[in-house]
């Protein structure tokens, strides 16, 4: 795994020889990203299977498959991985078979994503139906380092790109992780795309200039009624591109949905230690021990969203009637 | 001058000596805050008039007023400090009656900011009408550490918290400067002041938890239609204030109002080096050189503001007319 905490400054690779190590590196964020942590996630019970012992294997890995799913809360690609996982686990009848067939599952929701990842993109610039070049805002990573290897929102941006109808894409540095600044400046840096960073307070600043048309954004949940879950300050976005009147759009593969609830006010939102606000890499922004306030994700009410992304199609105006249509 | 660019982790205290150095600290950052560089710059004059030669001692004092003009260009206070210290140096006759007069107008200035700041927290407090203690969400430092001694928002925190109708104040940590965090928070604490900091993308979340009354904010510029510049981020809040019912108050002594300038539009706004977003001490938050917006201002247009509070009164739903009847 490549250690996203330690970007932009080093390219450090992480050898996991287990799922505890993958659990591990969820919890601590050297991998983020819903769609990503789905994937670690399930090759992490794929690694459960080959070091297995001989003996009882099949409760080695179920601890495994509850180790992994313990390591996160909010987003649902987690949990729907491991679901997938444990379906064909509970097929195997021998160690070596779970070990083939495992290995197998998480391949396939690994290409899966990718594959989810450009039909996302292709429906996206559909329904933008863009004709001429046009300059969006976005949250956060969502791009390869966030997936499968294409991007959700960012898979829309590098699509944008190839077809020549981009003009610029804003990037909210996104406190307190700073995605915007280690992950998504620096991937569209490397591919050649143009990015301009912002801090999060100057995003409303930018939607005034009548510049940007689409603020686009991914989800780490989606409930049925249309509501999204994603990282901390995406919702505000919304609030803002509704009274600038510029689009927002919400991009994940159809493993984010999850039709069992109701509403965002039935997801589990975390919240982490407010050291991730206090200090940067050691250095102290406030005082020691000062209360914090440090959610990791917000809800979106589904009326602040114009449409919602999937490789399945696009919900417009999304509502609990849209959302079934496409979700059952 | 206290070095605020090194709190909360070092209180280190510079000592100067004339008006170029003022002029550097306040570029620098040194010391910001509208309130606290109109002062600042004051003094730097009295400084200029202490150190000049015996030669053509009024052409060196000349030169220091246009190099403290020249330090940072959004902030009113600043100009509007430098024309009082002007007025009194044009009425001296001698070096040593320069130095007396313009030492006595600075202090006069500084003592006037503090009175101001007083008489503002009550016409604030009356104006909210308290009856039982709220909470109330802030951006940026406009406290102590911004004024003459007690601050024009946290001015109000301040008075809020003696009547005992506080129950928290939360604090944007303000990127890129991260005000928050180093200063309100730091001199809040201090003070034994309940405060919460949080990344400016959760301001949108905790407005929505329904327990926030108020936003109450400071302003580096107010125009003559009642527009608002201030520190990058306000626009933003004010727009998430109205969304979500929300109270905003701007707190501003009247050396704040330019009643010169029709609107926001017309006010220029500051735009500093991307390394402000790139880097944090040295440590690099984002590729090397990647394009950077990082203004230091925002305007936030009068129609999204319910009170502009001056030690001169209040203005409601700010507009040219209700600024007319208090500022002429």
């Amino acid at each position: 795994m490549l250690d996203q905490r330690l970007l932009p400054g080093e390219e450090h690779w992480i050898t996991l020889e287990g799922a505890a190590g993958v659990a591990q590196s969820i919890r601590d964020m050297v991998v983020r990203g819903a769609p990503a942590i789905g994937i670690s996630a399930a090759y992490g019970v794929a690694l459960a299977a080959r070091h297995a012992g001989g003996g009882d294997w099949k409760a080695e890995i179920k601890q495994s498959i509850r180790e992994l799913a313990a390591s996160r809360p909010t987003a649902v690609n987690l949990f729907w991985a491991l679901q997938r996982m444990e379906r064909v686990f509970h097929a195997c009848h021998s160690l070596d078979e779970a070990e083939k067939r495992l290995a197998n599952e998480a391949e396939a929701i690994h290409d899966e994503d990718l594959a989810a990842n450009f039909a996302m993109a292709d429906h996206a610039l559909e329904f933008i139906g863009a004709e001429k070049p046009l300059s969006v805002l976005t949250h956060c990573n969502t791009g390869a380092l966030a997936t499968g290897g294409y991007g959700t929102a960012l898979g829309v941006v590098r699509r944008l790109h190839e077809e020549k109808l981009l003009k610029d894409v804003y990037a909210d540095e996104t406190r307190p992780w700073l995605q915007g600044g280690g992950l998504t400046a620096w991937e569209l840096s490397r591919d050649g795309i143009p990015v301009t960073l912002n801090a999060d307070g100057a995003a409303a600043a930018i939607l005034a200039r009548n510049d940007v048309r689409w603020v686009i954004v991914g989800a780490d949940r989606i409930t049925a009624n249309g509501d999204v879950v994603n990282k901390i300050g995406t919702y505000s976005l919304a609030v803002l591109a509704r009274h600038h009147k510029v689009g927002f759009m919400v991009v994940a593969p159809s493993s984010t949905v999850d039709m069992a609830l109701e509403s965002g006010a039935d997801v589990p939102i975390e919240e982490r230690d407010g050291i991730e606000v206090r200090e940067i890499r050691g250095i102290p922004l406030a005082p020691e021990g000062v209360n914090v306030f440090n959610p990791v994700f917000d809800v979106t009410p589904a009326n602040l969203i114009d449409a919602i992304v999937t490789e399945k199609g696009v919900v417009h105006n999304p509502n609990i009637t849209g959302m079934r249509a496409l979700f059952g």
